[in-house]
């Protein structure tokens, strides 16, 4: 969306709209006609300092400029070879903020079977996100989202209560459930609504006995990011900071939050190495460990894809898709 | 310094003045009379949830209140069994900053043989976080301090040098020379004074390629703290914030800096456990790869300990302890 729009962002040319390939030019090796193969915005050379998907100077990227003004990697056309099986309408998904959702638990903030983990941002990169957590087997989901139609999505219809003990209750019932039933829907077990609160990480602190395991911002409102690094409980849990701020807004927080031994991490990508990781999140929906099509909520054709564009600025859909042709 | 005269923290009181064991009450069956024991103002109860050695909540530490108001741990006399030869007057410096700043690169920074590391504050915490990178190998220490005589402490009496061109010139041939000596003083091999220049993250940036691989911040400056995060490379390098603000501070920085992949982290005790961790310090000690005699700059006597607080105060030492009786 603000890539688009420009919400926030630097709105500054040349600017690159979308992510497409164009083609394959001279000298490509690595690819044979009718590869399946997907466009990515970021690259994996193998050769250069970085041991994270940050190849371009990401500040490129959210200003718009083409990556040629301070790489040489071209970040559009980098390609990862994929399962041959792979239904193309269903993993192009994967080349973006679904990926880089996913990643931030899988990869990045790491939970474990008991964790509790906390997901600021409903939308299709929080759910990935959850997702993420839910494949991890994360003992507690929490979303946070102050849209209360987001938390139908993530969880199975129940929706925040503002009672401590009927919270507690719910999260143990659907705890149960969850341990029952592991992969249904988002697998988030609890819902905060932060407009409902004055202090929406107390809240948090108090559900989970101090503060949760690890969280993740999906969402790139800065209170959001703020307050997923200060519900962590201290010595050495982690948030993951996901969501593309306003380009003016400030991280602050009090430094005891830092020294009190909570971590904070931000990724790009969700951490996946293009050639290295791509293809194994490929694999993990080809075995059915991600659950991929929960994410794709509408399709369209290629000669109504403006369709797509209004299902998401009316904040309708996850992810809208072209099936392909048979 | 600032727990004693109060400066920055919240002055309130009931407040503990130092750190001193008061003899072992009943109950106690892991000691015997004649152990060589260290008294730390944390624990190690191997029980509670904590995997990090905050066990009391550090609020109550850093606000000056006895612990049981929020713990029912004692910090004050939990022990450790340590070497029986260590001697006392050497390893009772290792209670608090020393290990600290130690663990602090060596434990949470964790650089490698091939790590920049830049240290900000050289006082007794910051040169034991020097010594950390030192022992482990790092292949340039980067001292940042705004008081230039805390340079001679860190390095071979080269200071500072304004001249990119020079500061590289000097720091390879620091390298080379600490490559051929590595035990020589802290290891820092260059410097630069933050009040000599307008943005001295460029400048730590500048001085490699792109920035440092480690910091640890060990001073307790807010701006400091700042740049210790800021001065870090993107994609997944790391900042350790030690020293503890003034109470006032917000810790500020503009969220791409977290998203661009650098990793914030704050420490207590430099990580180490008291009873599995701090006898293994000792044992650094003792086979003479933590070179506990550089950072004891001083000594006095029983009934003139007070000159240890008058060194302190002006500055003019790291450490000061009374030997022992031969």
């Amino acid at each position: 969306m603000s890539a688009t729009a420009g919400t926030g962002q630097n709105p500054l040319f040349p600017r690159i709209f979308g992510q497409e390939a164009a083609g394959v030019g001279e000298g490509v090796t690595e690819l044979k006609p009718g590869d399946h193969v997907l466009p990515v915005f970021t690259g994996e050379c193998k050769e250069c300092a970085h041991y994270s998907p940050l190849m371009a100077n990401p500040f490129t990227i959210l200003l718009g400029l083409p990556p040629s003004v301070s790489t040489p990697w071209f970040m559009l056309v980098i390609l990862p070879r994929s399962n041959p099986l792979a239904p193309l309408d269903k993993v192009c998904v994967l080349i973006c903020g679904i990926s880089t959702g996913l990643g931030a638990t899988l990869n990045v903030a790491k939970p474990t079977k008991s964790s509790t983990v906390a997901v600021f941002g409903l939308g299709a990169v929080g759910l990935a996100a959850a997702e993420g957590a839910r494949i991890a087997r994360a003992s507690r989901i929490i979303g946070v989202d102050v849209d209360p139609s987001r938390f139908e999505e993530g969880n199975y219809g129940d929706t925040t209560s503002h009672s401590k003990v009927i919270e507690l209750q719910i999260a143990l019932l659907l705890r149960f459930f969850y341990s029952t039933f592991p992969s249904r829907k988002f697998g988030v077990t609890e819902f905060v609504n932060p407009e409902d609160h004055k202090k929406p990480v107390q809240v948090l602190m108090e559900m989970t006995n101090g503060g949760v395991d690890r969280s993740a911002e999906c969402n790139g409102n800065i209170d959001a990011m703020i307050s997923a690094f200060e519900c962590v409980h201290d010595g050495w849990e982690v948030a993951v900071l996901v969501g593309v701020p306003h380009k003016d807004a400030v991280f602050k927080t009090r430094p005891i939050n830092v020294l009190n031994e909570r971590i904070l991490k931000g990724t790009f990508f969700g951490n996946h190495k293009l050639h290295t990781d791509l293809p194994l999140v490929v694999e993990k929906y080809m075995n059915k460990e991600l659950e991929l099509e929960k994410l794709i909520t509408h399709s369209t054709t290629f000669s109504e894809m403006n369709k797509a564009f209004e299902y998401m600025l009316k904040g309708e859909s996850l992810r809208c898709t072209i099936p392909m042709e048979e």
